[in-house]
């Protein structure tokens, strides 16, 4: 009884300092949108500029993961950087309304605590993902919108900047040739990233310049919690890109996490499934998606979707295309 | 065998005839805002007032499905009244901003289609239910915000009013008490219907001015699809009232819709166990909600829900208090 006894004590004793040694896995995934991106219609400085925008923010993200830092902190480190990159629909670089303007709407979530925090219709904040995170942190609110969004961002001392500083000179000759069209433009861009840390947390970021020639005030489901944007450390971490009206309609980012945590579906299956009802709608886009194992899903069902993601057992990819 | 054929022949006939005779079950459930309301802190002409409104617009809504009209015409009928009477948390009586402004937010979602709109931050539109279904129905958006939404509702011809026309001298005085307080006031209010018409479609509509003393454009869980408002007809019609920060981190309607499709629970089950999970993250509220086969139910976990119900088969109610 007592050698069983000692044997279990040692039993134990290994497994704690195994658990010691081999850290936990962590994961970082980014998309900087999904839409009509193919390789021959690519300029090769527009594939470049992609591939290097998404290395660069994956380096950015991933370092904090390494750091032992939260996954909160990795999806906003990451999604800054492809905010500042004029390569991608969302700060800098964010596609024109129809009045000219950029108009744009961010998103952030910690799957620890369900905390959440929405901003749309920003004109001068230069890190939306930050003034997301602000709201969720240091407001009673989870949504802000529009001017009001802008008055809270002046007490937390975030940068603001004119709104041109957002307008490149590509989108505004895009938005030169597509003046008096009838159509608002197809829905391409966006940028987001989902993380897991070393301590199993989830966090979730999405932001965007939403549709080209949009107007109205119109929000997509970038800046939508449940929708565009969602984390849950019970199921998984999602950013979506596409076509907001039918990701809106299908509640993308919830219904993944309602598959795993209802039928047990894994991840990669749910994923594939909630975005075949947005294809059934008529509508197109992609995401990305990570569980608390660490497993990741990049699916679209565009030609394309630039996404780059890194985990902690060495695994690495940047891809912009199809097969790529 | 020719007997039997004939046999066969009349039994399909009957059927027919049956199916005929026994229409399809039909109901409308309406909410008017949960909150702490009890009999004992409830004066008796607003009693009197909020039992009168509930009842004016059960019967609007209800008189539309009993001809043979749709859920979405249901619903938003019955919002519409409740958006003009004073007694209720949108359009004229809604609850006023820091500023002391009336703002408004309102959803609709066609449960055959899964159609949706939505309108947040209004200052303008006499019944933003009317808006939202119009975004639904023309245009390419499903949720709009602030100045863009009533720049739509112009193209659309909607009533558009003086703010000053929804602030009543309750609100103005409840305003100006709460003013110079540092929190926002407990949310209370609401106002919204589902309904099953007689094709067996399912529709829901939410319409608020959300929380009282909110500020930076706020937005809660009202207008946004998935959320304060759901309808798919493989599940069920949701219509959320509460505080709304709670609801959209719980992402309450379509949590009750997928507990319904993936692990078939049913509705009065997913939706006692999606409330209590708003609940354990320290929010408060209920809902009205409905399936296919007209099963209604109406939790709510505060003190009192306005709310009412009526259906095909004879039973109807309106309470406002939990033993009621």
């Amino acid at each position: 009884m007592r050698f069983f006894f000692r044997t279990f004590l040692l039993l134990i004793a290994g497994n704690l300092a195994l658990q010691a040694q081999v850290k936990r896995p962590f994961a970082l995934v980014i998309h900087g949108g999904a839409g009509a991106i193919t390789k021959e219609n690519t300029a090769p400085e527009k594939e470049r500029g992609a591939r290097a925008g998404l290395e660069k923010a994956l380096q950015a993200g991933y370092a904090v993961l390494e750091k032992g830092g939260t996954s909160l902190d990795a999806v906003e480190a990451a999604v800054r950087v492809l905010e500042d990159d004029p390569n991608f629909n969302a700060g800098v670089g964010a596609v024109l309304t129809a009045e000219g303007t950029a108009e744009l709407d961010s998103a952030i979530m910690d799957g620890r605590t369900l905390g959440a925090g929405s901003v749309a219709g920003l004109r001068h904040i230069k890190n939306p993902v930050s003034l997301a995170r602000r709201v969720m942190e240091k407001s009673p609110h989870v949504m802000l919108i529009g001017e009001g969004a802008e008055a809270f961002a002046k007490t937390q001392g975030l940068t603001f900047v004119e709104n041109a500083t957002f307008i490149t000179p590509a989108r505004l000759e895009a938005w030169k040739r597509a003046k008096g069209k009838a159509q608002p433009g197809n829905p391409k861009g966006t940028v987001g990233a989902v993380a897991l840390d070393q301590a199993g947390n989830l966090a979730a970021a999405t932001s965007t310049g939403g549709m080209m020639m949009k107007k109205w005030g119109r929000v997509g489901d970038a800046p939508i919690i449940g929708i565009g944007t969602y984390a849950d450390n019970a199921t998984c971490a999602v950013s979506c890109t596409g076509w907001g009206e039918f990701f809106i309609r299908t509640v993308v980012a919830h219904d993944i996490a309602a598959q795993m945590a209802y039928a047990g579906t894994p991840l990669t299956k749910a994923a594939i499934q909630t975005l075949d009802k947005v294809k059934a709608l008529g509508g197109d886009g992609g995401l990305i998606a990570l569980d608390a194992k660490g497993t990741i899903t990049m699916p679209f069902n565009t030609s394309g979707m630039f996404r780059a993601f890194k985990k902690s057992d060495g695994t690495q990819g940047v891809s912009l295309f199809r097969n790529d």
